[in-house]
Order: structure tokens, then C-alpha cells, then sequence
């Protein structure tokens, strides 16, 4: 449970992502440096905690010059293993499946989905944008034969645990989860978890605190435009 | 900034529909009462961290007893305010806002989706499990009309800010942002973000830490089974 020394905070790690996507803004719109202080202002985070979280990674930033957006970006980059390139599969190709493979966001980033694996007769030999859905009695024999990174799970949460494991001995070492439960998976296997659901109620949650502390509920306040 | 005496810290909260989920497991495999120590089992985090947890509600256990789990769950249930119902609709009929109106689990929890807006002539009309698709002008006068808790953004990123913004005006309190893009919002305003590709991408940054640390990329292990 111990960190190793090089070990970065999940927490850093979480935010590493959006760094990515603010640089990657930046550089759209052809920003070549920024300070800690002016992306402090975009991000909506401290420059203290910027510079903390970018000092993790040998401190890009110059003082009185600030970061150079471009370099930033690769760093990032490299750090988060985009530089390189993976293989994906959908197991389940029900309605999230399907519009995961069908999210142009994924491929404009460089991440492609090579199959789609499910039970039903309906789906398999379909094609959705160009991946096809196979009977997943293939899956072991393609995930084999195509050295598959990471695999979507988005089947029901019955199976997702077995789902993982199975294929987990065929070498699959990264599991995005979006299967409503906690899937058990061997220690040498990384799981990321989308639970919906959870993400919802915590919604709930803190609407429910505004109500209270608001008393909105009681009110209409149709004329506060 | 600084937390009021009665806020719970997000770390919590966004732990609490966890236990909601396993609890509800619970409940339906007749389970009546659970120590801590087995729900630590079952949910992988510490007893101690269990008991800090509940302790913030209100400390539902009994020392030599455990948690009532039906107890437990109603109470969390309350505190998450799933005992009320709330208005959703969603703002882009997409892949992923198709995707989440055909999400049955929700249903199963009492979320109901009340509509959905695009701007889209080839989709206003279209109803999708018997949800119906408007057109975006419509949107002002339904949100006014129907008591609208929460949105379900799944626009480009472009738009993300206004339509969160027009919605808020219009008295609409809860974000469910799957935007790419962080969203400003008034201050009486929550929001929750389900970034997809930052997910995705924390995932391969732990599945390259973990091909580094073990040089899986350079190997084939089809004997390992």
C-alpha cells in the first residue's frame, strides 16, 4: 500500500488530464506560454497548486516567462502514455457501447476501438462506424491474436467481474469499467471506473443541499432573469 | 471557500452512493445486518474508514450488532435525496444523450428523463423509449413549465457554457456535464462532470506506469494462463 519514491498522488494524477485538455486549448487557439497565474484563472484552481501539481513532473515553468504551452502539452503527453498507442475493445455492444465506439472525440485523441464483442444474434455482424460486432465465443481468439490494451466493459453487472478476468489471463491489462459494480480484477491489472450512476446521486446530493439551504423548492422565481 | 460546520467533505459524498450500491446488494440478497469489518471485505476500504464515514450521519452502527442494513440504506438514501423525485432532460440528442435515455437504470432508481432537446431536424420529433425529442427553441418554455431539476449536457463544448447558462437563468439548479469542457456556472448552481476521455486517459497513464514498471510491451505472455 506504500507509494513508491516516484509515485505521483492519484489525486495529481486525476488532474493531469484536464491540464491536458486546457494546453491543448491553448494551443488551438495559438498560446504559445502562460503563467501559473493566468492558467490558474482558466482552470479555476490556485497557481500555487498548479506549480505544486507541474513540479511532480521536474517544474516546466520559468519565472518570469511562465510555462511554454507546447512543450507543457507534450510533457503531458508523454507522461500520460499518449504518445503511444493502444488497442481497444467494447464488450457489450448495448446503448453505451454503441456510443462509445460511435464518440468521434475518442479517435480525434488517437484512441481506436478495433472490435465490439456481445451475445446477441441482433448485434453480432453489425457494423458501427466501421467496427465490428462479433459473437464474444471470438473474443479470447482476437484478444490473443491483437495484443488489446484495454478493454470497455459495459456489460451487466453479473458478469462484468468474470467478464474482467477471463480476460485479464488473455493479457488484457487495463479495464475501463462503466458496469454498475466494483469488478475484481488480478493486482496486475488497472481498472477506471465510469459509474454513472454513483455520478448522478452525487449530483442529487448536492442539489438536494442547495434546496435546503435555499428553500428553492418552495419558491418559483420565474422573474429573476 | 471554507466549509460550513454541517458540510460533509466531497471525499465522503462521493463515497456514499458506493455504499448506497452495496447496500442495495445487500438488501437484495436478504441480508439484514452486516459488521463493518464484512462490509470492509466486500467494499475493499478500511473498517476504520467505514465507521469515520457513517459516523459523519450520525454513526448508524451498534458495537457487537453491526449496521441494520435496510436502516442504513434508507438513511443514505434520504441523505443522497433519492427520496424525492427530480425533472431531468437532456440537452443534445447525440450518441451518449440517446444512450443515456435508453440507460434502464436509471428508471430503476426513479431518475425519469423528461425530454430532449437538439437542434438537430433529423432528430426533433424522434422519440426515444417513448421520451420525446424537441427542438432546442422549445426548450426556454419546457424548462419554465415543467419544474426542471436537472440537465443532462451532452453538447459540443462550444455551446456547453451558454446552454448551461440559459438553463440556470430559466431555474434550472443541477448540471450533469458530459460536455468536454469544464462549464462556468452562477454560483447557485451544482454541477457534476462525467469527462469521458480524461477518464480514459488516467486509465492509460496507469496501464503505461504499469507496462514501464513491468516491461510488458517488450514481452508476449500467451503461457502465463
Amino acid at each position: 500500500m506504500e507509494n513508491n519514491e516516484k509515485k505521483i498522488s492519484t489525486a495529481v494524477i486525476n488532474r493531469l488530464p484536464r491540464y491536458y485538455r486546457y494546453l491543448g486549448d491553448l494551443l488551438e487557439s495559438d498560446i504559445t506560454r502562460i503563467s501559473s497565474k493566468e492558467l490558474s484563472e482558466k482552470m479555476n484552481i490556485t497557481a500555487s497548486q498548479i506549480r505544486q501539481d507541474l513540479n511532480n513532473f521536474g517544474g516546466f515553468g520559468q519565472q518570469g516567462y511562465g510555462y511554454n504551452v507546447e512543450y507543457l502539452y507534450n510533457e503531458i503527453k508523454k507522461i500520460l502514455g499518449l504518445d503511444k498507442e493502444y488497442n481497444l475493445i467494447v464488450v457489450g455492444g448495448g446503448n453505451i457501447g454503441q456510443a462509445l465506439v460511435n464518440y468521434t472525440s475518442f479517435e480525434k485523441r488517437g484512441f481506436v476501438i478495433k472490435a465490439v464483442f456481445d451475445v446477441n444474434p441482433r448485434l453480432i455482424g453489425m457494423t458501427i462506424r466501421g467496427v465490428e460486432v462479433y459473437d464474444v465465443d471470438y473474443m479470447e481468439e482476437f484478444v490473443k491474436n491483437n495484443d488489446v490494451d484495454v478493454a470497455i466493459l459495459t456489460v451487466p453487472r453479473s458478469q462484468a467481474s468474470k467478464v474482467a478476468n477471463d480476460l485479464a489471463s488473455w493479457g488484457v491489462k487495463g479495464m475501463w469499467n462503466f458496469s454498475h459494480v466494483d469488478i475484481q480484477v488480478p493486482d496486475d491489472v488497472v481498472v477506471e471506473n465510469v459509474h454513472l450512476t454513483d455520478s448522478l446521486m452525487t449530483l442529487f446530493y448536492k442539489l438536494n443541499e442547495l434546496y435546503e439551504n435555499e428553500d428553492f423548492k418552495s419558491e418559483t422565481s420565474d422573474d429573476e432573469e
